[in-house]
């Protein structure tokens, strides 16, 4: 949290849905006069009793801040006009795609020294401003990602304010975050999607061998397609470029268990080599995503203890790590098929490991390691 | 739970890792006469000595059903010999793939009306006896695949097994078993990995963007390449065809995104509707997966709860969730970057919801729906 910003700073949200609501609740909560539009009165009538703001309709002051808060496939419009309404002031977007906005408002002819782009990697499964939290933005990443003429005071300007929002800020160029989302996020997407897709194909009761790995594989393909669509449409070529690297890998692997089915005996040690390769890869990616805290990679450790499937036995044995001093890095619950019972993996640092064991053994919980 | 087996019934496992070890636990405990089998004596002591039953060497007795728990390089041949060792015992396998396992053995000329193949579902990222338990197959599905000539007997006498171990057995043929690991299990491995891999492309900061998403998809990224290897060599020609039915779509995304990139503004209505038909494809994939308990697919609601990152605090958090008479059916953390506290979000029936939410306002949590 910052300290409270200097009364009188305005800040103008453009778009109330999720992402523009919550910011007007946080930056109110930090001290900014924040006023509201939407092409939908409603939704802009919405935030502001929410708390996100007053309605711009309402308001005679002249922002030092726009944010821009609309769907992807709008946003360079709407930044170009209010880049034009408010010659003095900074405008920001929050797109989750950046390249392709610079570019449409430097076709434009927009003034880019006073545009930067941004995205709050915040946001959830849900939309619109009913689903607005004040604290959207606590802790998450904020891509500040300006283009090579922005203004270095329109820059500090927009990380000041992500911050106030409670987000960590970091910096990178719009074609570095565009290559950094579409291998975190814009492509895991669509192979999510298109390993879930391929469950239409089974008779139905032979999906009930999907175990917890499929279900973790496959959580974000419930996303919305039209959401979705504007994302990939938006950052178009970077996604092309890691879907391409992943489809030569993929085909390597295809041609691989071609050899192995034409001569499943054989030394086949090239095709092989590839599976193998290919898994190995995959743990070394794997092993670079950061850890909890934004921490380097840490290997925690797995113990694993059934629990009935009851209200409040979770909440019993979290109570009870808890009073054994360990602090959980993570927590999974696997349901058990037609069972009255659960298992929970709880990670660890390996050296609480013991201790947790034996804490949890002496309480009577059935343990593994 | 089964009632105890008859005194005397004799079961032979050959391969004492930790199928093999948890399954002679699991009998044993079920009133089973067990004798272990393992090429390393070593292994086989030590499943003795963990309660899952005599040593071979230490057994006069027949058997009359053996368990091969063997790697899945070596199941044909250790079945053939035990087929060939044991003329009047049924023999199982416990691979993790079926169709390559019968037509090997039929190659070889076995005796095919005492082989039931069969996949217990269960294991987890650790192996050997070490992490040998008991309660292993409680609640787990576990596949009984009988070739076109098993004798009916023999498949009831390993379905009563299974259930023994407290498994939930499904009967299906080969195909249609390889067919379904092959879409739930070895193709979101590869899939995982190949998302993981992609990572390894990006500059190191980059990887900060990283969220639950990609989290949630590359988890089983971390498996064991040389255990992979051998699955995906065994289940060949099933996770080819549904890996080259997936690259077919992958490709539709490629060419689409390329349509995009070319001519960003034009209505390109066929290209955006590819990506958007591959998302709604994948929600109606996803919508497949059984929900808790095998019960058909259900629509939980999401309530979201910050967190302190202390020891305990999901643990209070939990205990209030089940004095509120809540049965949660999944639970995430998720963890901020930089920040001392995470999210949790509780996934439970939509008509807990409200009295969820106001239970816990009410005890001075910070909620959202």
């Amino acid at each position: 949290m910052s300290a409270p910003a200097p009364a009188g700073r305005q800040v103008r949200i453009v778009g109330t849905g999720l992402i523009g609501a919550s910011l007007g609740i946080a930056l109110s909560r930090a001290g900014f006069q924040v006023s509201l539009d939407d092409p939908s009165p409603t939704a802009a009538a919405l935030a502001r009793d929410l708390g996100a703001g007053v309605l711009a309709a309402d308001s005679r002051s002249v922002p030092e801040l726009v944010v821009v808060a609309a769907p992807p496939d709008v946003v360079a419009d709407v930044v170009a006009a209010e880049l034009t309404r408010w010659p003095d002031a900074v405008v920001a977007d929050a797109a989750s795609v950046k390249g392709s906005v610079l570019t449409a408002l430097r076709d434009k002819g927009a003034d880019l020294s006073r545009y930067v782009g941004s995205h709050p990697m915040a946001g959830r499964e849900k939309s619109g401003a009913m689903a607005a939290q004040g604290d959207l933005f606590e802790g998450r990443s904020w891509v500040v990602a300006p283009g090579p003429t922005a203004a270095p005071d329109a820059v500090t300007l927009v990380c000041e304010i992500a911050r106030a929002a409670g987000s960590v800020v970091l910096v990178m160029t719009p074609d570095e975050h565009d290559a950094a989302v579409a291998a975190v996020s814009h492509v895991p997407q669509i192979a999510a999607s298109l390993v879930a897709s391929r469950l239409r194909d089974l008779p139905s009761g032979a999906v009930a061998l999907a175990g917890q790995g499929i279900r973790d594989v496959t959580r974000i393909a419930a996303s919305d397609p039209g959401m979705w669509t504007q994302i990939l449409a938006g950052n178009a070529p970077s996604v092309r470029g890691v879907l391409e690297a992943l489809a030569g890998e993929l085909n390597e692997v295809i041609t691989a268990l071609r050899h192995l089915e034409a001569d499943p005996n054989d030394g086949s040690v090239g095709a092989r080599a590839v599976l193998a390769r290919t898994v190995a890869d995959g743990n070394a990616g794997r092993a670079l995503i950061p850890g909890k805290h934004g921490a380097a990679p840490t290997a925690y450790a797995s113990v694993l203890v059934v629990v009935p499937d009851e209200p409040g036995a979770v909440g019993r044995l979290l109570r009870d790590v808890g009073e054994a001093g360990v602090n959980m890095e993570d927590l999974r619950l696997d349901h058990a098929v037609g069972q009255p019972f659960g298992l929970a993996e709880l990670s660890v640092l390996p050296a609480a490991v013991q201790p947790l064991i034996e804490a949890l053994r002496a309480l009577g919980w059935p343990v593994h390691e």
